[in-house]
């Protein structure tokens, strides 16, 4: 078993710099294509057998150092009972957004092994066929991420409906945050159970906070999370997308990884999270673009960097794009593995 | 004449913190609805009495410290021979985008008084106008963010085939960079000559770009054009959206002002900045749906902080969204007011 990953999360000695990619089972890669063709998006997510396959797939192509469940953040939704669709080109659609205290009233806090059991059913295939090549990761959305779906219906540019909430009822805002919060922590502690061996938080738009709403809104309800996951004694990650800002808030949330987008400089980053925290990212995905000479020269930048942090988990800035040809995307990892064996 | 905004620009000293309001001419005034209403978008910019009449609506509302000119940052695209059309719902379109060198080479200069003259004449309309009242702003899109468009053919959320030639063909994106930056300095010293007191130069994207992606095909083309336009003696501002991690570049650009969005905490930015530019920003436009009480002490925040900057002009970090109330947005420029007089 390969276990560079967690040893990175945890700052211990590796034999190579692991990588992951964000979205690394997904739209660019033809045998992802085969198995979603034969079923809507969220037919997959709830289909163990299929989940698990799909997720398979970039350990096996691309020899990557880490798997993570094929999933999305917001069938924890679907099991508070607000409807979810996921539309072509589109996205996803939740028709009956939160706008009241009776909206937030009628949420369940679902019993995860019950209402996600699909979620551990594709964990536990996974754990056995993951059994003598690399850790699995489990994750979620972050409760202020969540939320923004919760109350926008969908995704958004401005945010508009979810500052409104925020700013003009931050009581209904709040318990609805406290209600996501106590799901996603029940949510994560099942995938533990079920076997996940690290767990990621995506705060995917966090970055449309200024400083003083994010440390309100959002990285108290991150701090929940990872107090209550801490016993669990698996590596916790945050990711918070377009953070830059935020950074010397979101370094206090007890994660032991700190996920980084590609805007910001890594180096900078390692100043400002220290030598207590591990970091994770951020090759542009949209670097995967350029001629094989220039991007290795970029992926060596982004090693050399990462070698003052406590431990580093390289990966993309965000998802990888569907239009990424997958040989490319298999050169990084090559590249990431060959430029750091030690 | 009320010229509190050039000299914050300038470091001066001032009788009150100036404030205007990016998008401050727009839809969220009925006002502006009852002009729009006769006329496209695009005939609107092309119109000088009735882009003239918008430019003045905020001035006589609001009592903002400054004009700036209502256009769109596209205009300059359409001069250089692009189709462009603003659609309903879905904002510009340019349906030929420039995706070859051959796009790039039929790409014309345009002599800016001549194809853009409707710029130049409402510039003289307002300056009569504006005569005892404030100063006007005139202003371009920045290189890098015009390229977007150019090469996108309207908004995008990935840049995907931006940066794909970028990465791929730098040579055509910088012939065509080279191109458009030449028609930028022309267009902004015409509009100077016709009357501008101020310029700002718009990136809007580029907080899309990692810092050193920016430093190579943004940073580059924003000096030629501060450079061209310092002999011209009008303040220049630029603002780099989304552009925290960006800011230790742009600080080198030449203007005299940094405008900033709301992602980034003013002091912090402000530090990095220096005693040698002023600062432009950040509120969010969101914290206009805050209760009054504590959209007045948010404001009392970012004065406090830009006290700290050779000059301060407050404005939002970001266009006023059009869902604002318009008493909102007077009572954040009477509040500036009221809480800065010295």
């Amino acid at each position: 078993m390969n276990t560079n990953f967690l040893k990175a999360c945890k700052g211990e000695e590796v034999s190579h710099t692991p990588i992951w990619i964000m979205r690394q089972a997904g739209r660019y890669l033809p045998d992802y294509h085969k198995v979603r063709g034969k079923v809507t998006f969220l037919e997959l997510c709830k289909t163990p057998e299929l989940a698990a396959e799909v997720t398979l797939q970039p350990v096996d192509i691309l020899g990557v150092d880490a798997a993570i469940l094929f999933s999305d953040i917001l069938v924890v939704l679907d099991a508070m009972g607000m409807p979810l669709e996921f539309r072509e080109k589109q996205g996803p659609v939740l028709p009956a957004p939160i706008r009241s205290k009776e909206d937030v009233d009628k949420l369940i806090v679902p019993d995860p092994v019950d209402k996600l059991g699909y979620v551990m059913d594709t964990i536990q295939i996974l754990r056995r066929e993951l059994v003598d090549k690399v850790p699995l990761i489990g994750f979620s959305g972050a409760p202020f991420t969540l939320a923004t779906y919760m109350v926008e219906g969908g995704s958004s540019k401005n945010f508009f409906q979810t500052k409104k909430m925020m700013y003009s009822a931050p009581e209904v805002y709040g318990a609805m945050l406290d209600k996501v919060t106590e799901c996603t922590i029940s949510y994560l502690q099942a995938q533990v159970e079920a076997g996940a061996q690290a767990l990621q938080v995506f705060d995917s738009w966090a970055g449309a906070l200024a400083p003083c709403d994010f440390a309100e809104f959002a990285l108290p309800y991150v701090k929940k999370i990872m107090d209550a996951l801490k016993p669990a004694g698996v590596p916790l990650i945050y990711f918070a997308n377009n953070g830059a800002t935020l950074m010397n808030l979101s370094k206090t949330c007890g994660a032991d990884v700190q996920g980084l987008d590609w805007r910001v400089n890594l180096a900078d980053a390692i100043k400002v999270f220290g030598p207590a925290i591990s970091v994770q990212g951020n090759l542009d995905p949209c670097a995967l673009l350029l001629p094989e000479d220039k991007l290795e020269k970029r992926i060596a930048g982004i090693l050399e960097e990462g070698k003052a942090a406590r431990g580093h988990i390289f990966n993309l800035g965000h998802g990888i794009l569907p239009e990424t040809p997958p040989e490319k995307a298999k050169f990084v990892v090559d590249t990431v593995h060959r430029l750091s064996s030690r």
